[in-house]
């Protein structure tokens, strides 16, 4: 909203190089609301805004842009300016950026900063994706075990620059082995002659370093944590990951399983930003597979033609059959899938669910028969129509079922459930459809 | 994962009535572990377990329960103990309970309440479900303007117990106007006699209490905010909305457009918590009317039916057409609703992705159209199968057109476009597949 509203006036200050009005501009507003404003600029005209305020700050503004924009920006940046601003970002931000970068980049970027914090990059670099390794940042706030609460917010305020958030602070033995954690709030209002070590939380949540990003953001979102630890395989801290990286991940997440789901290859970026020859290259690879598969229905149907030459009628209802169960099945499915994706369903309850879909199956089925029959008759007489409303609740029940077992088999292979996309389930659907109605047909009506 | 583990050792706990065992299992755990292990209790176990912990323990626990289980509790509870734990719950996590139940049992609840307690109460219950108003909270901390840093400090001392955080502090004038933000992060670093006035962000984001809870959420998880401030229509601060309730409503948002997306009517709870009957009432709905739309197919297909008793071979590629232009389309309106849903799509952008669908529905009809030839040969003669081949992509085109323009319609309206599910457009599709296939085979054939 803000960005339709503030461009033409920043524009306008370009054009007339209105150095003061730029200054201004950088220094009042939130870098977030600057990003998003600049984001409609070009490259070089981005610059000239930049210009205008300190280090500190372009990186915060910086920090804010699309991905995208941020490399074609860093693309183009001259050494001196380069080697500032990634000196300056924070570790996990530089790391989502240099990600995106192929090798030759990295490594002549790498070469513009300093030995430790070279090394610190390169450690961050080589987390899997999707770990949690991956998105901590190293920029963390820690105390020695032992010391007084006073001496703890003298250390504090030392931190506080090289820290991302001083609100969890995290206890560690002269090994960095985590020992206990402490909030600001609790520091605030003990007193300044207490021992950390008596008012620390020693039970404290961490997760490890490989662990999966979305396990850990779903951590998080349950216990409502501002930042969590992250330790290695020796217990040791080496990150945090903090609350706006949660909200990340969680969009994130969430936008890859709709992708998914629809049978859309997850992009890297957002839609409007991503190419439009990698979003035909993402789908296409999926509708070309989902097309060779329709096929089969064309085949089955062949296999049943002796059957509809006789009873044309047949006919007018295979879509009318296949809809219904590709419908029901692809509820079920999302259900499923997103009840796995909140991390709600455990191995007790996968059987419980397979149940009442089977007893949900039945019940929509059922309904279906009776309006099914009412509404053929427009079409075909009554004993034609019992065909149809007799393949319906069939279709349905086999569709919940597909709908509830595929997801959950994917999930227990250790693959994502969200590669069932409904497409894919309604195309099983499809076929499993025809050869039902084509069977009830035959039952009914005889060869 | 807690939740089995530790399950079994409690269930022997209150066995062997273990008081002591039961304390500590209360006192040591994070009140979210002790909710996940406790949702598999009995009720009546569950206030075996609760008895052994203090009062402000015990609304902690009950505040992690899910949201089914707090309501069977708290109705199963007497008048004694639910004063108490009500008293002392959050005001926002009192109103998500108090929404849920109906008019006669608010009221009596809310008698138990002090005067000043049910007016808060009351108010925030007045706001529409979905704005800010009914996700914040009251219990904020707030300074006058014009304090000294050392002054500031030791106010937060005394609201801490009051506050949902102190991290973000907001400060009022004596209308309680919203007037600037200060962190205690910046506090501490400040010196003692400093003035608040001189440190504080005067260009303070703030949401106003009607607006959507959506947009609230895309507003802090674009610029990482700890807390937002909420003010009513005389810039007066009422509340905060904290990173947490963020979270929640972007995990809401993202499974409710999950669920419409599939043609499931969204559930207030999870999908196991939810009742097999309001499960099937949620599906049923969408499914009947997705099976009357799909008679329309049925009445296309038979007044094409003079074609298709001539050329008989025109049946078998009916599900291949539409399944063909329905994922196209999914992949589409999938794309676009998500897009919307994380507040990319601007009005600029709306006519770039139309354009950019056209392009994408030619380049992917496009190529499915030499595979299609190819695969098609198996079952028809060359000539036929430009029958086919020719209609795909005039259907993969339609689909992505309808799967762009449908959403952003919706949403121009005012309307979720998430209410165009893919199952609806797939039906659409189902019948200007047919119709397109048809005139094709016309155009081509002959009559």
């Amino acid at each position: 909203m803000y960005g339709q509203l503030l461009l033409p006036e920043l524009q306008e200050m370009l054009q007339q190089h209105d150095t003061l009005g730029l200054r201004e501009f950088c220094d009042a507003l939130h870098p977030a609301v600057i990003a998003q404003v600049i984001e409609n600029l070009s490259n070089q005209e981005i610059w000239q805004v930049l210009d205008n305020c300190g280090l500190h700050r372009r990186v915060e503004i910086v920090e804010f842009l699309t991905m995208n924009r941020q490399l074609t920006l860093v693309r183009e940046m001259d050494k001196d300016h380069l080697s500032a601003l990634v000196r300056d970002m924070s570790p996990d931000n530089c790391v989502d950026l240099l990600e995106k970068m192929d090798q030759g980049e990295v490594d002549s970027l790498l070469q513009l900063l300093a030995q430790s914090q070279r090394n610190d990059i390169r450690r961050l670099l080589s987390y899997p994706d999707d770990s949690a390794g991956s998105i901590m940042t190293t920029e963390y706030a820690s105390l020695p075990e032992g010391i007084s609460v006073g001496e703890a917010l003298n250390q504090l305020r030392l931190q506080a620059p090289n820290s991302e958030t001083i609100y969890y602070v995290y206890i560690v033995d002269e090994d960095r082995r985590l020992r206990g954690f402490i909030t600001l709030r609790s520091l605030i209002l003990a007193k300044t002659s207490a021992c950390v070590d008596a008012i620390m939380e020693k039970d404290v949540l961490s997760v490890r370093v490989t662990d999966d990003q979305e396990q850990v953001a779903q951590l998080m979102a349950r216990y409502n944590f501002l930042a969590v630890p992250v330790v290695d395989q020796h217990h040791q801290l080496v990150g945090i990951i903090t609350h706006d990286d949660v909200i990340d991940v969680l969009q994130e997440e969430a936008t890859e399983d709709a992708q998914l789901l629809a049978a859309v290859q997850p992009m890297e970026t957002g839609y409007l930003t991503t190419p439009l020859w990698t979003i035909a290259w993402k789908r296409g690879g999926w509708l070309l597979f989902l097309f060779c598969a329709s096929f089969l229905s064309a085949h089955v149907l062949q296999s049943f033609q002796h059957l509809s030459k006789i009873y044309e009628w047949l006919a007018l209802f295979v879509p009318l059959v296949i809809a219904t169960g590709g419908n029901a099945a692809s509820q079920t499915a999302t259900l499923v899938i997103r009840t796995m994706a909140l991390g709600e369903l455990d191995k007790k309850s996968k059987y419980r669910l397979i149940q009442r879909e089977f007893a949900i199956g039945l019940i929509l089925g059922g309904s279906l028969t009776v309006c099914g029959f009412v509404l053929s008759l427009g079409l075909i007489t009554p004993y034609q129509s019992l065909v149809v409303v007799g393949t319906v609740p069939l279709v349905v029940l086999t569709g919940t079922m597909i709908g509830a077992i595929l997801p959950i088999s994917l999930k227990s292979c250790g693959m994502d459930p969200a590669l069932m996309s409904t497409p894919l389930i309604a195309s099983l659907l499809d076929v499993f459809g025809i050869v039902l109605y084509f069977n009830v047909a035959l039952a009914l009506l005889g060869r």
